[in-house]
């Protein structure tokens, strides 16, 4: 693999699946495959079990790792032909190029404006570190994508499915804050490739981009979305249509025991309690959250083992 | 050993400290134990001595250390059943389960808000990671105790006493801010196990909690106090009884070279020069601060092994 | 070597250049010298280069790394005799001491106030640390050089270099901010030990430190200057008469493609696009800064080699 920024650089979801639980069973044995390999994290945002899970995968691997919250050295700079008479220090073709010399794989947050839909949709910061390093890059979340956090999603589905064709269904939650789309984004992708029965559940106008929900089903109504449901994946996001706008913080549309029953229920987390889903589910059997940040681990050292084979 | 989280999670003392000697005199034995196996050190507070010097411990054991400031990423939630529509994004809950997962040991440092003595000694963070991870847990100074501080001056007293049972005396000095009393409490804590001499003197308010202090005599007369002591421990806290208040920063309690004399200096650093302790004293062959903080590497590095051992 | 906080302290600058030259064929070829050995690096100031390529640097000689912003922890104190009641928590007296203990090698990073040219030529934060602490100190930048950049642009001229003797030109260049004299000070002293032609062009006001550029020609015609240059070395700095004042932000001084021409364009990075250097320039060919940068890495493991091997 030659990089790891959106769900398509994975040729085979399913094998890269079992390869992820083979991993679990074996964190360590493949630690000569890191040797004399460095991974540079890239943090613009804030980030627990992003940063703490791709660091124990590149470690499991035998990988150095070296973290750079780059907003602790100074503002860079994307646009091409600026005078950079202002606020940014150092252009990302000179920082891209730079840091490309320093690691063989470098790993990149950068979350969206939710200001400028077009913006964001150019993923500004990931394509501009694409286009100008020399080294794999791997996307541990960007304006529009989650594909690290979708693949762990996916893992999870894998070891706790009991039938061959699984209800999924990805349910808006409330929240009080703006949220990016990226994680229903990278999800709705990454099950539409896996052998589901996927749906969404929204309050009108948190349609997410028809370009990615495609012919996914998508139902207002919440309750009757998620009957016989196997799983369901509560997320908040804040408005595609209205960019970036919170529509409504409905509490109706909270995930609660008697909505969610024996469903297997998803979140990425961190999760408000009581506002997106209640205690009584996030603290039930039926709450998977912990297994799926477990697999968080399995997803990112999969995919640097894939790019390490490649190097 | 399954946590060291307070002092009485040491079941022999005397002969854990014999074991921190040991190390010290050659670090790099046991890097096997730590092979493949990681240390999250997780940071609500600043830190310089504990940050280096557990990490270090960690790393002669062959550890693999992740560090992360929780301020970094986000507020974290210590109340059940909240309604999380406020400043906390992350349940203490889920982050705890989370990152242990990630880790093998886990350590952590939180220090008191000094405005709510019961809210303090309840040990609300440190208590709440020993009740949601699922691995052993490292105190590195706690709302109302400091234990691998504690260790480290014990190392210390026993490298350098000589006679049996040494004269201890700790005495509060001057400070311009609030500050815990958690170093004051272990230390006490610490040398009631110990065969040692132990006295405190302190301004009249100043007395700390009496289920530490127990029966260690107090004085007020801090020259009386400090005659013919083999070690003078200094250290400034806050009032327990007028929780967190600073009542005075009388500048006689300063310990100066007159009182001092040839007692053994000890204090846990950092120590403010010509507030606490006159430079005089510091600069003296009779100070003995970097000798403790030297000692912290081998108080972490042998609670580490004893865990490390018992995984 | 005992040390590498000043270009002197390398005894012999072409076999030093020559055996970067060498590591940079085979960086993990020394890769046993490190092991056990512990680089701990202090930022007193923001990075990306220097934290990441010494990073690198010293892990390619197996080393273990322990980096800590000391900013995050708390402000230290460097005035001899201070009563510090006030904002400094701990002495430099301590801190060097202490972090000596758990470290082989410290590497260090503080800029200049720009306000006081004596206490910046004092080198008050360096030399408290070559003071104090009981180990070798690197520096990474300084108040008044860079040493570790300066060998970086050693090895960058020496690998492109194209006749016995180049001519090389330090040009200085607009900027919108105060900068250190840092950078140019350690380019001007390096390239004085070197079999160059070297020669200064900058606007009247910007004379650098006369006890650093001697004898050095002088020119404020930076279009003459640059005729027939095999290397222009761009940086800006603030006044060193007027200390840390910015004279003149003439985008005359701006090096342009007509003015490079075929000479080999070279800068420290960060660098403001169309601010010192046109984008015509730096992504042309005879941009040689993305090498000079990779060359940061064996600047310093040449350093750290040269230090490791006497301790």
């Amino acid at each position: 693999m030659k990089k790891y920024t959106t769900i398509s650089d994975l040729t085979n979801i399913p094998e890269t699946i079992q390869e992820a639980i083979q991993l679990k069973k074996n964190p360590f044995l493949h630690k000569d495959l890191g040797i004399n390999k460095t991974l540079i994290m890239l943090f613009f945002n804030a980030s627990l079990r992003t940063r703490l899970s791709t660091e124990k995968a590149a470690k499991n691997l035998g990988m150095d790792v070296m973290i750079l919250n780059v907003t602790d050295a100074w503002n860079l700079e994307f646009t091409e032909g600026t005078v950079m008479n202002l606020d940014s220090s150092e252009h990302v073709k000179e920082a891209a190029q730079v840091i490309s010399q320093y690691a063989d794989i470098i790993a990149l947050r950068a979350f969206p404006s939710l200001k400028s839909k077009e913006k964001d949709n150019s993923e500004w910061i990931l394509n501009s570190f694409l286009k100008h390093a020399t080294v794999p890059v791997v996307n541990m979340e960007s304006a529009t994508m989650h594909p690290l956090q979708a693949l762990a999603d996916a893992i999870t589905i894998e070891e706790l499915k009991r039938k061959q064709k699984p209800k999924v269904v990805l349910s808006w939650a409330p929240h009080p804050k703006a949220l990016p789309q990226a994680v229903a984004n990278s999800f709705v992708e990454m099950m539409q490739q896996l052998d589901v029965d996927l749906s969404i559940t929204h309050p009108k106008g948190y349609e997410l981009n028809s370009e990615i929900t495609k012919k996914t089903p998508v139902y207002h109504d919440q309750k009757a979305a998620l009957e016989n449901a196997d799983f369901v994946y509560a997320k908040n996001w804040s408005s595609y249509e209205s960019y970036g706008e919170v529509l409504l913080q409905d509490s109706n549309w909270m995930l609660t025991k008697d909505k969610v029953k024996n469903t297997k229920f998803m979140h990425c987390l961190p999760v408000r309690r009581n506002v997106v889903v209640e205690d009584a589910v996030l603290d039930s059997e039926n709450s998977v959250v912990i297994q799926q940040a477990e697999n968080r681990v399995y997803s990112a050292q999969v995919v640097l083992k894939k790019i390490l084979e490649k190097l």
